[in-house]
């Protein structure tokens, strides 16, 4: 005697195979996937086909697909009704130097005890294989429950995610057809807090810039010359310091628009939040809001476009002093853009007011860094509900619409060039280190992320 | 029959020996003698054993002295009658980076045939080995034609010119009544042209400072934290961009006390120099005087103050992009200054204007490096008139007094320390390219400069 297999089996089923659910994680972390080292290009095809492998299993159809760079892995599951969704995330780690600060072996994933709880220690845990194999264990408690998949979903893995996803957009234009579907899943960002998951709806665009002032032919003596000869780091700090006001808004003509107040509901909803500035800026040794003045630290960091130096460098800057005008200086200046602000025009504005600013004496040059626009997702249609609605069940806190101050181009891509919304739904918390040494995901992430995704596919294709 | 050598004999000396000076002070020239670098600590004590060993070989008693730093070489000739002299010169050398614009390796001095004539190129050539070895040689010629040096002459080098010589006045003092003399000459300046000898009557004083930013407690990722933390390079370029009002005038507080206007005769003197401005700063690419509105360039080169930027920076600054808030920014400021523009007091007043610009949450750390102030000599003395008048017999056009832009506080020491005078005379050119890439000292500066000391010690001890 059969019965129609519930929601609550397949839940029960993730928390019974937890432990297998994690050695499998464990085996994919194993594999060294440093996307951008050329020492580790067989790594990433291995932990590709590791993939692929894992999905046929489960009943996709799955396939290693080569590119210029690194392998896409593709994965159909072609039967059943309702919705077709496309899950997103990417299988490439970042890499593990100064490999001296970790406390282990980085390709050696453990479970650790901590005094936050249980975590799963090792490069690639949190960013991104962790996340991405909640989704996929959410399909094999399904497939093992129900005896299928769920619904039509494609997986859409990608190798170059942290070396700046060089293949994604030829990739997704040359397969368009095969790839689009009703929504995007995106598994790469974060809760809120540790018990409040969340929903990212608007993500800021980025903008990079590097400009590069040159005067004298050489470098210059400053005793001889110094007095008399344009000096390319003066010229270069004048420029940068111009670009923004004594309140922190940036000078740059334009650039504001575009810029979008946020709603009224939004607002509120961010206020109930209890974000507490003084934890996140006390954190890394700060204590004051340097941004916009009038502005919280959530708007500064999620609905606020910025223009911030991430490096500069001229003359001479070992030990000791020389005193030499140097032939030219340079700096790497992004913007993070939010709302409709058009990076292209942005940078059009950014070079001419700099270019009216050089000197006769001296030249500029401009070398564009990238230039992707904000994302903004519609929260109104049914598949936001039903995800809210789902991450509220599984979590002791009810699910937030969130901003994020970082950028993730892969939705906008999404939205470009297949006509596609995304939802990005992830399980990271601040404290997990990604880029860092010592990355980990908490095993209780990875245990409820697994839950949260069957229970969203659960509201999506009527499994009560 | 024995005949009293003439002037004119030990010019032909010279004259004919010039291939053997020439590989003397190649071998000088292939030793690495870079002061700054710990790397190079003992190629430095090389540099100063090989002049010990020649000066030795000359008949002077030459020593070694070691400071808690590089060795000071000292050598005294007792015998002979006149005026006790004292030459000064340094055996250290710049850094060589960036290695890569070097057309030869820097340590591999070679003559080259250039359209201007026969160069020596070279790290040091002209600064200061080149120069240096032209009073050697001079003393060379001496001993060659007389059997015995020319006079009561001492030799004081030192090897930490190129540090800022922090051991030489320690030196000075502890070694006063062995290095008092009636008059110093100081090689390590240069001619007005390649045809107008000068002695430099003028010189600029030299405050190094460095000041470190620091604000969040590690480096950030500008998407997370950009708009809410504290960026130190933007801190850092305001800053700097604060440093000069818009005329060029430098902004820190009681900079220009002291500062005098030079007298009538003096801009007569240099008005008649026809100075090219055009030509000065064409040789580098440039065509507008940046400093200071309403000065000439020899007044902004010799007789105004300076702020100059010689080193910065921070964050990411390698190939391609990072979205990095860093930690920290520094930047190297230098002053030169003129008149009686108090060192001490400006680092002083330059800390404070600094210090109230950094916001609450950064921090500043400076690093001091050299406060000297600036030197005028004075020109009425017989030593002047004698070395005036042999320099106008050597060069095509008589010697002019000029001021240098650089700082060499070696004269200021010898009259605070010592109770001396000081005559600098010099025969490097604009175009020589100290503290660059591709460093050269002409062949016939070294030939003429090493003829010029002949006649100045001609006219000293009588040799006619």
């Amino acid at each position: 005697m059969s019965t129609t297999p519930t929601l609550q089996d397949v839940l029960n089923q993730i928390d019974t195979s937890l432990p297998a659910a994690t050695d499998r994680l464990m085996a994919l972390l194993r594999i060294p996937s440093i996307s951008t080292d050329p020492a580790f290009k067989g790594d990433v095809a291995n932990a590709a086909d590791w993939l692929v492998d894992e999905l046929n299993s489960l009943g996709f159809e799955a396939t290693s697909r080569p590119t210029p760079g690194h392998p896409m892995v593709v994965a159909h599951a072609k039967g059943g009704a309702g919705p077709h969704i496309l899950f997103y995330g990417h299988y490439d780690v970042q890499p593990v130097d100064p490999l001296n600060l970790w406390d282990r072996p980085p390709f050696e994933p453990a479970l650790e005890e901590t005094e936050k709880g249980t975590v799963i220690r090792g490069r690639g845990t949190a960013d991104d294989k962790g996340q991405l194999m909640t989704f996929v264990e959410a399909c094999r408690a399904y497939r093992d429950i129900t005896g299928t998949l769920p619904g039509p979903i494609t997986i859409f893995l990608e190798g170059e995610e942290e070396s700046g996803s060089p293949s994604l957009v030829p990739f997704m234009v040359e397969n368009a057809d095969e790839l689009r579907a009703d929504v995007a899943l995106i598994c790469d960002t974060g809760m809120f807090d540790a018990d409040t998951p969340a929903i990212t709806t608007q993500l800021r665009g980025l903008l990079g810039e590097e400009i590069t002032i040159k005067a004298a032919t050489r470098d210059l003596h400053s005793g001889h010359f110094g007095g008399a000869a344009q000096n390319p780091i003066r010229v270069l700090t004048k420029i940068l310091a111009s670009l923004h006001d004594e309140t922190g808004r940036i000078t740059v003509p334009g650039f504001y628009d575009g810029v979008p107040e946020i709603s009224n509901a939004l607002r509120a909803q961010w206020e109930d939040l209890g974000f507490d500035d003084k934890a996140f800026l006390g954190d890394v040794g700060l204590s004051i809001p340097a941004g916009e003045q009038g502005r919280t630290v959530l708007e500064q960091i999620w609905a606020r476009p910025t223009c911030e130096f991430n490096g500069i460098l001229g003359g001479y800057t070992g030990d000791g002093f020389k005193t030499v005008l140097p032939a030219e200086a340079s700096a790497k200046v992004s913007f993070r853009l939010v709302g409709t602000q058009d990076p292209l025009a942005i940078r059009e504005s950014f070079r001419a007011l700099v270019r009216a600013m050089v000197p006769a004496d001296c030249e500029v040059e401009f070398h564009g860094h990238g230039a992707s626009p904000a994302s903004v997702m519609s929260t109104d249609s049914q598949l936001f509900a039903q995800a809210r609605q789902a991450l509220t069940d599984e979590w002791p806190r009810p699910a937030a619409f969130i901003g994020a101050g970082g950028s993730i181009p892969i939705a906008g891509y999404f939205k470009t060039y297949l006509g596609m919304d995304a939802m990005l739904i992830g399980f990271g918390l601040e404290d997990d280190q990604i880029h860092s040494p010592n990355e980990k995901y908490d095993l209780r992430a990875f245990h409820k992320g697994t839950r949260s995704w069957a229970r969203i596919l659960g509201k999506i294709y009527g499994v009560e």
